[in-house]
Order: structure tokens, then sequence, then C-alpha cells
């Protein structure tokens, strides 16, 4: 079965995740009266599992909203000691080795992985392990914050596959990791 | 007559301009066979003057090509002391605050600047005086080098005016400033 690693995010047009006070309301500067989700559903259709950090998750339990992960949910972290009970059926702990971890899950039949959470995300860059990306472009300059990106040992060269306008300001790029 | 700012320019991925050793490569490494200008031509029809750094208009300079603009170029500079006579009648030293500087540009007539250089759109930028930036995306990680955005005291709110692919690998995302 195919494996892939993909991220599916939403940065400002300077690059951000988050503003310089980790805040994320400027994602909702745009009107979106009809509560469009911009692909999100049919993305985590495609998907099998998650893979996050434990900032992510914690930043996400601490939501005042019902846990909104119908798939697996593997939480990189090498502090914490144990998923809540709570979560224990939703949410599973993975440390180590990124392609240990990849492998203990591709062997519990999860291939096509959404790879979510900044520090995640430049991990798994770091070792050349995003298959595709999907970002969504908020048309607003920060000046600050949480970058998506950083620095990379080599470039790493993708392919475009694709381009959608949401609400006539969100677009959404699609790219595929260029394989030679 | 309108007064407008531009920026038109191309980054990677990850938002860079020039790679870690201040190469250019990368932003050919999409195939163009016919040479393709991706809405250079037509951009530069609709602007009067440039608005470019020092070091920017020395790398230009040094290029083994003809100079490459039809239109005067302002070069904001504190420390040259003065344009080569190979270009006195081409390019033009202004320096000190960037609203007395545009002021001298718009009293000569030129009212719609294309601003090129990392250092000058950030320096614009940090005024708030940018009004629309055109970006090509090139689809490569580079994973450091010079960043097209910097710190700003304020986020600044753009609005989406539309996109294009060119090549079927650039993405070329058009933002106006949003006027509250």
């Amino acid at each position: 079965m195919e494996q892939k690693n993909c991220v599916f995010i939403a940065t400002s047009l300077d690059g951000y995740i988050a503003d310089k006070n980790g805040g994320l309301d400027w994602l909702y500067s745009i009107p979106n009266p009809d509560h469009l989700d911009m692909g999100y559903v049919d993305f985590t259709s495609k998907i099998d599992a998650l893979v996050m950090g434990r900032v992510t998750f914690e930043t996400v339990l601490g939501f005042d909203v019902e846990w909104p992960y119908q798939k697996p949910v593997f939480v990189l972290s090498n502090s914490l000691e144990a998923i809540p009970d709570s979560h224990k059926d939703k949410a599973f702990l993975v440390n180590g080795d990124l392609n240990e971890i990849l492998e203990q899950i591709h062997q519990k039949g999860h291939h096509r992985l959404y790879i979510d959470g900044g520090g995640t995300i430049q991990s798994f860059l770091k070792q050349d392990l995003i298959d595709e990306i999907i970002i969504s472009t908020i048309p607003i300059l920060l000046g600050g914050g949480y970058p998506l990106f950083s620095d990379l040992p080599n470039a790493l060269e993708f392919e475009f596959v694709g381009s959608r306008v949401y609400l006539n300001q969100v677009v959404q790029n699609h790219f595929r990791r260029k394989k030679t």
C-alpha cells in the first residue's frame, strides 16, 4: 500500500503558523459564514492516522471542543509520560527515531499519515520524510511568530500539483516531493 | 494620479529570495525553454520607476548582461557616494526618510513604483508602504537563505487578488494591501 506523509496547514503570507503570542485568531480573519472546510474533510478522508507533537496534542486537548479526530493520533514526545485516560483509545504515545516510529505505525496498518504541528513537520522535513504539502495562505503579514519551515541540511525539490482559491481570499497550493 | 508601491518577486516555498550562499540558481530549476517571462513584461509596462537598495543595484551591475531596466532606477543607499558614470542617466541615488524619498520621486512624475530587493522591501513593509505584492513561488524548500519577509511592528492585512500558474510549476499569487 502507498505510504505517504502529508502536511495540511494554513500559514500567513509570511509563513507563520501562529502569531507572536502563539495566537491563531488571524486564521479566522476571512469571513466564512458557511463554515467552508477548505478541503479538510476530503483530505482527512484520505489519511489513516495523524502524527503530531506534544505541544499540538496538548493545545487540541485544551480547546473547549469535542476531540476533533476520527482517526488514531500518534503523539511524538520524549517528555510526556502517558496519554490522559480520557484519550487512551484515541491517542498513542510514540518516541524515538522517526523512521522506527513510522515503521511501527505502518505495521499497525496506517500508511497515509497526516503530519501536524510545526515542530513535528520540521523534524520530518529535516529527514526528508514529507511527501505532500498542502498550504492554505491567509493574506496577512503577521511580521513574526512561529514559522512553518525551519533550517534544513539540504534543499528539497517539490512539484506543484494544483491550486485552489477558497472564500475568494485563501489560496491553497498543493506540492508533492519530487522523486529523482 | 494613482500612487502605488509594488513588489514583483520570486521566492522559494519556504520564503527565501536567495539561498544560503546568496545564490539564485534555484530560480532557474524549472525548465523554461521558451523563456516565458511569467508576467514580468506586463508588470513592468505598468510601472514608472524602480526603487532598489545598493546591494540589488550592485548585484545587477555585476551581472554580465545589458542593463535590464527601461525605467529610471532609484537606488536607496546611505553608503554609496555616487552612481557609476556608466549609469548616470539610468540610476539615481536617493537616501533619507522613505516618505521624503517617495515624495521626491512622485514630484519627478513617477507614481507607480516597483520596489525591489529584500532589504528595501522589508524597509517599505516596516512603514506599511507596500500596496501590492506579486509573489511567484518556486516549489523548492531551500532550508535557509535570505528571507523575503522580516519582523514587522504590526500585522498587515492584504487581499487576495488572483493566482496564475506558469510552466505548470510556478504559482504566482497577487495580493493587495487591504484598506480599512
